[in-house]
């Protein structure tokens, strides 16, 4: 299933993505509220389904909400894929980095996200998004696929200059509405192996990035048991597994994100996640030296 | 007030810390639930309180809860304090370090926190913990402090090998139950300048560090200002607002936490955090080369 978020007069509700459009799943009487994140919920949902109704609606005629709107934790891994790691001329890393973002940097597809005047180097991140469904904690790499309940395109928008301003990526990283998740959360029975799609950034049309999940270091199912070595992981929980070569960090002549710039990640099987950058909207400078 | 939560039959309950014991505030009629930490919540909560009840409950006779529990928001602070960056040789920062924790790490005081077999280089680092009260975006740092619902202890558990074994610290300090706070939240009137507060921390009754909280860098009040310019913080965001000397990293010969040993934080007018570690409850290694 392809599941989704949009906004409705009595607040957000779960859609099913079919191929003639989305199925409003709170007036087909299927699901009231947001889509589930457990497994558990998303079988129940499932074993609900019926018929597609007379009526759906046009994906781009909804406001959409992210994917998952308050997880515990958004797990973000650097230096990923192979590639990337070469012409950023790092050697191979031999554990995950992890940095955090928090929820406040959720957003959905097709929305406008604010670029404020903190930074000025600001740069997209195309990476695969795993969602996960089960409560799991020393889950062995074998059973790691086990505890997803799907996966999405995310963007890691990036703020370059706050981000190396010291050794820690955060401060370049949490920004709000810097982490656009969607269009929909593809169930994990979509995906049986989330190592073999293709991943694409575009901006304004022109494509910046193209590479595939194969090029990982650390794989969906070894990030999974990794962390779950360290922290018991939750339905809801997001991973966002690093993203390939061609960001404009390390170019000579970068060109950064503006104001009226449209990205698009794509990846195989997940469809197209846009987002609009605005101008600033903050007046202040975050700290002279980091600018 | 000095505000606590505590797990009752019925779920977690806010108590008030008096002079003689704690005030039950579900049993005196002043309070539902666990305490609120937005600044209106905390404000209706003392228009509601009266005279001591007959009952208090002794502290240490109740299993305490975390004093926030589910914040958007663990924003960790490092190298914030002078005597600290320069006893690891490290000039003064230009910026505030940031790094994330998640919800999943938060104990309360008298808690029993695994070192799992991941690492075994575990260290303390006692710390100011910030709770914010009121939504705050670009919140200039004169009037930073208005946002502040409350201040407790925090203690910084962190996974050394992990935390080092790539540029990013989050995986060494993501860990199950590694950011103990408390014992309660002294509100933001209690604690009218948080840079005059001594703040120690204790091995098993051994001192290890002893400060100042004016000996940080970046103040409350300029880590409100600043972060807010990056994120819209929300109340229950918890800052943890960095280390004074005095850790184990970068000792010639550490004395790395183990189980059975017992770690108090205390802060002037914030009580005393106590922590007691217990040995591996996990099997598996997270990863050969960070071990």
């Amino acid at each position: 299933m392809k599941l989704l978020n949009f906004h409705a007069s009595d607040g957000i509700r779960a859609g099913l993505l079919r191929p003639a459009g989305v199925e409003d799943l709170a007036r087909s009487g299927h699901w009231q509220g947001p889509l589930p994140t457990s497994r558990d919920g998303i079988e129940q949902l499932a074993a609900r389904l019926g018929e597609a109704p007379a009526e759906l609606l046009p994906l781009e005629s909804l406001r959409l909400a992210p994917v998952v709107l308050a997880p515990e934790k958004v797990i973000c891994i650097g230096l990923n894929y192979r590639r990337h790691a070469a012409s950023a001329q790092m050697s191979l890393p031999k554990a995950p980095s992890i940095y955090g973002k928090f929820a406040n940097s959720l957003s959905a597809h097709g929305a406008e996200v604010a670029l404020p005047v903190v930074d000025h180097k600001y740069d997209y991140e195309a990476e695969l998004g795993v969602i996960i469904g089960k409560e799991a904690r020393d889950v062995p790499e074998s059973r790691a696929l086990d505890v997803v309940a799907g996966y999405c395109c995310v963007n890691d928008l990036s703020a370059r200059s706050l981000q190396l301003a010291t050794s820690q990526w955060t401060a370049g990283k949490m920004l709000d509405g810097f982490l656009p998740v969607g269009p929909y959360l593809a169930t994990h029975d979509e995906i049986p192996d989330p190592q073999t799609l293709g991943i694409h950034c575009f901006v304004n049309g022109e494509k910046r990035q193209g590479s595939s999940t194969g090029d990982m270091i650390f794989g969906v199912a070894s990030l999974i048991a990794f962390l779950s070595r360290l922290a018991t992981l939750k339905p809801g929980d997001v991973i966002a597994t690093g993203t390939p070569e061609g960001v404009q960090a390390g170019v000579a002549r970068p060109q950064w994100l503006k104001a009226g710039d449209e990205v698009v990640v794509e990846i195989d099987g997940l469809g197209r996640l846009v987002t609009r950058l605005t101008g600033p909207v903050r007046r202040r400078e975050a700290h002279p030296e980091s600018a």
